[in-house]
């Protein structure tokens, strides 16, 4: 297997860590997103979307973290990264799926691009954006987390599942832009205990190939 | 069943076509967005999210309209919104992934008056910033549909599956926003051949309870 991976960003970090979980092997393909590498010839003819992660399997491009997540549980059971019964499983995708549709498309690099190039945003307002929606989205899964007697060590019961693969890049977002914490307690407690783990250590990066400081 | 919904809420579209695919009876609660219903203590208590769609199925909340279609699939499995082969599993996904989180979560009500409230962003700019996500997008989902053997009337052959229920909301989302559409041929052949099943039909906003001109 091939991973498209740029170290930055926190959806290819989402399938590291599910990769990572499951002891798979993988070539690491590094698509430097700051300097446009997404929008060149050689990525578009892997996939049309210009985005990162890609996975190629058996020569199959497949894009889109949380589909690139469910195809690995789906060819690689073991660990699950997702429980058995549906309700449980609605519960992990859904808590990804608030960080994945809620939070984190209105922070990515082309956004935060546009603010600043064509509605002209200074830096303070472009700022003020990025913690607005990653405070008020964490806030809302932190209430999911604390309220549910299935929260354990990790956002579901004890182990990892998708949930977990997504709530931590977050985490490193939200800090790397210096985003309000405090109010995050249950979320806060997951990630220090996922971080605690190999696999989210290996996955993360500056561990990665194309880390720069 | 019960079903929060609104009916201009293209997450909530998403999932009332996925119940009246599979022929699923559900009671409809609207919760009205454009009266900022869903910040009240009522909706608050089902979700902290305070996002429609919700499913409550045994008195269990759903959140999430992926999570919620991909709940209805394992729960009632026939028809099928999803293949059976794990490939082609990812590609659906991954084309509802394209449009839930690259273009979907930009275009939300809350972001589009935080440009307005918080960025003073005129009206011209917000309907401009509203059209480059969906119009880009769009051009990503029509480049998938048109290189792959896969896409047949619907996005993954002939019937419906998850990837119909993200596509056709966002299309009306657009035409309601006068997007540019001539340059996605395959999309609007694919939305045009979908709309034209009952089960479409009966989703649409203007079939809901609360419908308002």
């Amino acid at each position: 297997m091939e991973l498209y991976s740029y170290f930055r960003s926190s959806a290819s970090f989402r399938v590291r860590i599910a990769l990572a979980l499951k002891g798979l092997d993988y070539d690491y393909r590094p698509v430097h997103l700051a300097r446009n590498a997404q929008l060149g010839a050689d990525f578009t003819a892997i996939t049309p979307t210009q985005l990162v992660p890609q996975l190629v399997d058996g020569g199959q491009a497949i894009g889109q973290s949380l589909a690139i997540i469910e195809y690995l549980d789906e060819t690689h059971p073991e660990p699950p990264l997702l429980p058995k019964e549906p309700v449980g499983r609605a519960r992990v995708r859904g808590l990804a799926l608030d960080i994945a549709c809620e939070i984190h498309p209105l922070d990515n690099l082309r956004v935060l691009r546009y603010l600043v190039r064509e509605l002209k945003v200074g830096e303070d307002a472009k700022n003020a954006w990025y913690r607005h929606w990653v405070e008020q989205g964490l806030a809302a899964v932190e209430a999911k987390l604390a309220s549910s007697p299935q929260t354990g060590r990790c956002c579901h019961g004890d182990a990892p599942t998708l949930a977990d693969c997504v709530l931590v890049p977050q985490i490193f977002n939200a800090q790397r832009f210096d985003c309000r914490l405090e109010h995050l307690p249950t979320v806060m407690r997951v990630f220090e205990h996922c971080m605690l783990q190999p696999a989210f250590q290996a996955a993360q990066p500056s561990a990665c190939p194309d880390f720069e400081p």
